[in-house]
């Protein structure tokens, strides 16, 4: 990096809008994986169009400078983290909704806006975006696309993927490149807004979102079932998956979990001292069907050894509920030295099995894990914890935790990642997960793209 | 093509296996499109496994032969013609049914089983796989992946992108990759199993696909409601969409289109002397839900001018109506000399106007239209047709059509092909619809996957 390329760059978006100070660079320098990973950008750059964006990219290519875009820096990655150093793109300003089309039922934003913001203003028109990422009062909805962001109702209503129409993107190269748009049906070509999807910002940087929407849910009935025993509990996932119909989300809390959310927020929830919650969401647009399938579950748990069955059904239980869930992550930040949040995916009927071997290798590795996550998509966000052990000793028990748990996971016929992506965190486990050919696979798209390798490199394939 | 080459293939698949007659070749030139686009394939080669076709790329590669997947020959874009000879690989022999996982909901099958097959197997376990494609007692499931098929249930169900998990794929140059499996979310790495979901053969053969299913729903209405005004009809179908939420089809029929499907069934249709029928699917586990449902559309369309709701609640009447939609396209072929079956997209918004335009554009340039299809999900069929033109002047008049019609359908923001493909029939509607810079991305990966170009060239891009 050199002055002059910092001086280009204030032509292109604006001197105010161009950081440098040792002090700016420091906090975009990692997301909210561990301090370890943090690494020191060049430049902070803060465009506000497509065609600054555009303008960045071709400077990048000539003088070879990696640029590495980022949202919020809510991720669990690393996948903003600029690893050679270079360019960091921030995103921030570029944080307009600039239509709400009712009769396409369709929302178009830009990729700074933030998740809650786009959820409120489509339901000030009776719309609904279902997808309920844990940090959505903070996490960018740009983010959302390039990690593919998934979240609790995931069961019901899918992950970001299956909710975006439209992408406007900027590729590696720097050129402006519309995909998709209002039509729900398309194939016209290869599906380029799906392996954007995910790609995080390997292969563009998002410019612009359309979102389909849907019909807000009249009814919402939440149930908080604790069980004496973790193995029931989990047992009883795939039976109400078969049996209902409009089940949005069915999260596991284990003990430790339930532990440390109360502690982070000072509050206590009914049955603490069991092994296991439950925490299952039905909604649907007819409250007598609603009901229906609650009473059924009820049946159902109740017989298979629930302790209880807690329905929420008003505001301030159901936000009391949810909170302890989705606190989780960051109390476990707050209380421990050493945290790695993993974000395991397997086949739904193999869940009772990973969660068995899970328990028994933290056991064997001495390492103390807890357990939550959303057990209705076969998502685990096992989580492990440690105050007792230096940085050195942690990061060599936890490496050889994770590679044994991993090729469970894999033997499973799960993977590494079902919403959090490789970023710069999993990349040493890829190889693990996936064949030499579909990796290779991968590369060459990305190297058929991105020539130079400046866009996001170091991350997903090291 | 050598007779050297044609006896190693013998030796991978046997002989028995590898045709060469002219008889044989030319049953294997086209697909459902116009008999104008036959080509004769040099040989043709029906495989077994994964492995007989990894090695039968391998050979295509050393001698650089072009290699043309064929499923059932039921497309509609010319995608498994052989358009520059060399090997039809006829998938007919891989279609076993491997596995039906009812703990995971789930289904693996060989690209060759035919749709229908796969449903009845899976219902068998009170299982339902919903993707309704018109051929579905025809079509392979390969060919539905391969074309990311639609069809009617795509309203409330989506397409077939949306139900397969994994897939087996032999790669261009001859390796056998399997991607994605039995978890139902997965971000890692990017997403190659909705790159290759209608990719039309471009970009991997599919060997095995793992589909996930739903529980079937226990009550189905389906309701004819004829309309005196197609425009009418038409802009009912957004009001619907947004008010109710189980819908599952929501299809259009013109007076040509019912009049056709009359004639060749020999039924009678009741009202068919309307300009539009809308035939609307409505699907639920509670029988009184779907039955509220019905009787707010009967509502809705009887304000707005419907001559009629009838209701079919049992199998005969049921499938008297939906083989009268479902017969259109045949009938049509088999009723005119020239027959052109479009498939475009607009957002569904821009129906009415869509419908408006092409009307008029149709009359400006003397042709015949009919207008049919899943318009809920902004998806028609408009399918020109004609008996008083020589080929010469057809072709000439219904590329004039075709050439105003894809720029009105992009001007309203839709798009060429929503489930039929480009394959060989819209090539040169390409450039019409998507910029540069997106073909430039999407040939990027084709050349990457397949540096030497036989795997069914000459579609998509030309």
């Amino acid at each position: 990096m050199t002055p002059r390329i910092v001086e280009r760059l204030k032509e292109i978006v604006g001197a105010e809008y161009v950081l440098t100070s040792p002090e700016d660079l420091v906090r975009y320098g990692l997301d909210e994986i561990e301090e370890r990973y943090r690494r020191m950008p060049d430049v902070v750059v803060k465009p506000h169009t497509p065609e600054e964006i555009a303008a960045i990219m071709h400077l990048a290519n000539e003088e070879r400078i990696p640029v590495t875009p980022r949202g919020a820096g809510t991720g669990l990655s690393g996948g903003a983290v600029p690893v050679f150093g270079g360019i960091v793109l921030s995103m921030e300003r570029m944080n307009s909704i600039l239509e709400i089309d009712c009769d396409n039922m369709m929302v178009t934003v830009e990729p700074g806006v933030v998740l809650a913001d786009m959820m409120r203003a489509v339901e000030a028109h009776g719309l609904f975006y279902p997808v309920d990422v844990s940090t959505f009062e903070s996490c960018y909805v740009g983010g959302n696309v390039a990690e593919n962001a998934g979240g609790a109702r995931a069961v019901k209503y899918g992950v970001t993927s299956d909710w975006v129409c439209g992408l406007e993107i900027v590729t590696p190269t720097g050129e402006i490149v519309c995909l998709g748009g209002k039509h729900i049906k398309d194939v016209t070509g290869y599906n380029l807004v799906k392996l954007l999807i995910g790609s995080e910002g390997t292969l563009g940087i998002i410019t612009k979102i359309t979102f389909r929407l849907t019909v807000k849910p009249t009814y919402v009935l939440d149930l908080l079932i604790p069980f004496d025993s973790l193995e029931v509990a989990v047992s009883q996932v795939l039976k109400l998956l078969r049996e209902e119909r409009d089940l949005s989300a069915i999260e596991l809390m284990d003990s430790s979990s339930i532990r440390v959310a109360e502690q982070y927020l000072n509050l206590k929830l009914p049955y603490d001292d069991c092994e296991a919650h439950l925490l299952i969401q039905v909604d649907g647009m007819e409250e007598d069907v609603v009901w229906r399938s609650a009473e059924r579950i009820y049946k159902r748990v109740t017989q298979a050894g629930a302790k209880e069955t807690l329905v929420a059904d008003n505001r301030v239980t159901k936000e009391r509920i949810w909170r302890a869930r989705r606190v989780i992550a960051e109390a476990l930040k707050a209380l421990y030295r050493h945290v790695s949040v993993e974000d395991i995916v397997v086949p739904r009927a193999e869940i009772p099995q990973a969660v068995r071997c899970i328990k028994k290798l933290a056991f064997q590795h001495c390492l103390e894990v807890c357990l939550y996550g959303h057990i209705g998509d076969g998502n685990l966000h096992p989580t492990l914890v440690c105050n007792d052990r230096d940085e050195f000793t942690w990061t060599h028990d936890l490496e050889a935790f994770l590679t044994d748990m991993f090729c469970i996971v894999r033997k499973l016929g799960g993977n590494l990642t079902a919403e959090h992506g490789i970023g710069l965190k999993r990349i040493k486990y890829l190889p693990l997960m996936l064949d030499k050919a579909e990796i290779a696979l991968m590369q060459a798209i990305k190297k058929a793209w991105d020539p130079n390798g400046i866009l996001n490199p170091g991350k997903i394939f090291g």
